[in-house]
């Protein structure tokens, strides 16, 4: 399985995703799942991927030919980000059309979903989430995030703290604290986390980091935040209940 | 959709489930979710149901029918609970023998669950998951809760708070956070709530509220919670990084 996040900040993008993949539990490896296409100066794209490894990386793979290759239109010339999510998609359709018929006959889903963000100039930072039929939609600033993969134990954290106003520095905290929530129910999804802040205007990669188990901040955050969650819910008032 | 949980303390058990249901999203109802058995001074026991209603309601109705009928083992006269889920398991098995040939024509699987538990006099107090195929497991102390249904976005919650040795009162507030959590990412999920508590050793029910959208504690819950986790969340030391 795999947990990844993106959100559409007044300033800026944030990108995170784990890196655990499996093909049964015990058959575990890490891959990375965050990609980045860059004309500094003009444009920055990043690229989160769930789902099917194979079909992720083929879809890839697609996108990188695109660009080696200079066809008329690939990620590194087209003028607008949807423009840029639309060839993710076409992408996402080619390697259906290769792969899709051999998987059913291995009763295996053709299983694949994206989050794609970034900036290219002359346009405002945009949001896309690409489905496993290629089509897509966007984030806005009253649905300012997308999340893929396994999302659900992470998204209560979410809704209560970050808004589109919302700075990248909270952003990345509370990613943080998505990804253990989700860490700790879900052992498919596992460190290290790739994450990048992308500042607007700024037409080049911003910050990275890969937060690994050594990682100081990380081990502070969850044992920070189990306190602090007891501690609210000790002085939550009782209710006025005969137990 | 449902939202329902129980919990195994050392002081007793504690149970709520959801009462919406829906075929479709212009096909939505309140149905009670949660059954009690009982023979007060011997006996009590609690069924939450999740999946189906057809089906669950026909589990409910056999139960009560061999009640009703007096055969020679019923929920009111088997000597454990252990038997008293195998009962709960064979109805299930049952209504599978009457209903599933035909759901499966209309492409519908045979899709329920509980959680069942209580305490015949002469046992400890305990509590069972019974899945659709009709078998089931037990809680334990270290795995002191289960839950059906929409479990995903109230589970981390109750990770961090509740242990087996958690007060009834700790079990219901942290019950309601959780169904806080999960009301706001699912609509399927909807109020009233229903809650009970069983003191063990009491030997009849316990406690028992009705959560509806016009309950002030419930009301003052989400938003005291909110405001405290957006306070700890501020409060929460930033990483080093330059984002």
């Amino acid at each position: 399985m795999t947990y990844a996040v993106g959100f559409l900040l007044q300033s800026g993008l944030l990108f995170a995703a784990d890196t655990r993949t499996n093909a049964g539990v015990d058959h575990v490896s890490t891959f990375r799942k965050l990609t980045i296409f860059e004309k500094p100066g003009n444009r920055v794209m990043t690229l989160l991927s769930a789902g099917n490894l194979a079909i992720s990386q083929a879809v890839i793979e697609e996108l990188r030919e695109g660009i080696r290759t200079k066809r008329k239109e690939n990620l590194l010339n087209v003028r607008s980000l949807f423009a840029a999510a639309r060839l993710v998609g076409a992408a996402v359709r080619k390697v259906h059309d290769t792969d899709a018929v051999a998987l059913r006959q291995q009763d295996t889903d053709f299983n694949v979903s994206f989050i794609f963000g970034g900036q290219i100039k002359g346009e405002q930072h945009r949001l896309f989430q690409v489905y496993s039929a290629g089509n897509f939609i966007e984030a806005s600033p009253d649905s300012p995030y997308f999340q893929i993969g396994e999302n659900k134990y992470g998204k209560p954290i979410i809704d209560r703290v970050i808004r589109h106003q919302s700075s990248l520095m909270e952003a990345a905290k509370c990613t943080l604290l998505s990804f253990d929530s989700t860490m700790r129910s879900n052992v498919s999804v596992g460190l290290p986390i790739n994450l990048m802040a992308y500042r607007k205007n700024s037409y080049k990669r911003g910050f990275e980091v890969e937060v690994d188990a050594m990682n100081d901040y990380y081990r502070s955050v969850g044992g920070y935040w189990s306190d602090a969650l007891r501690f609210a819910f000790q002085e939550m008032p009782n209710p006025d209940w005969k137990l």
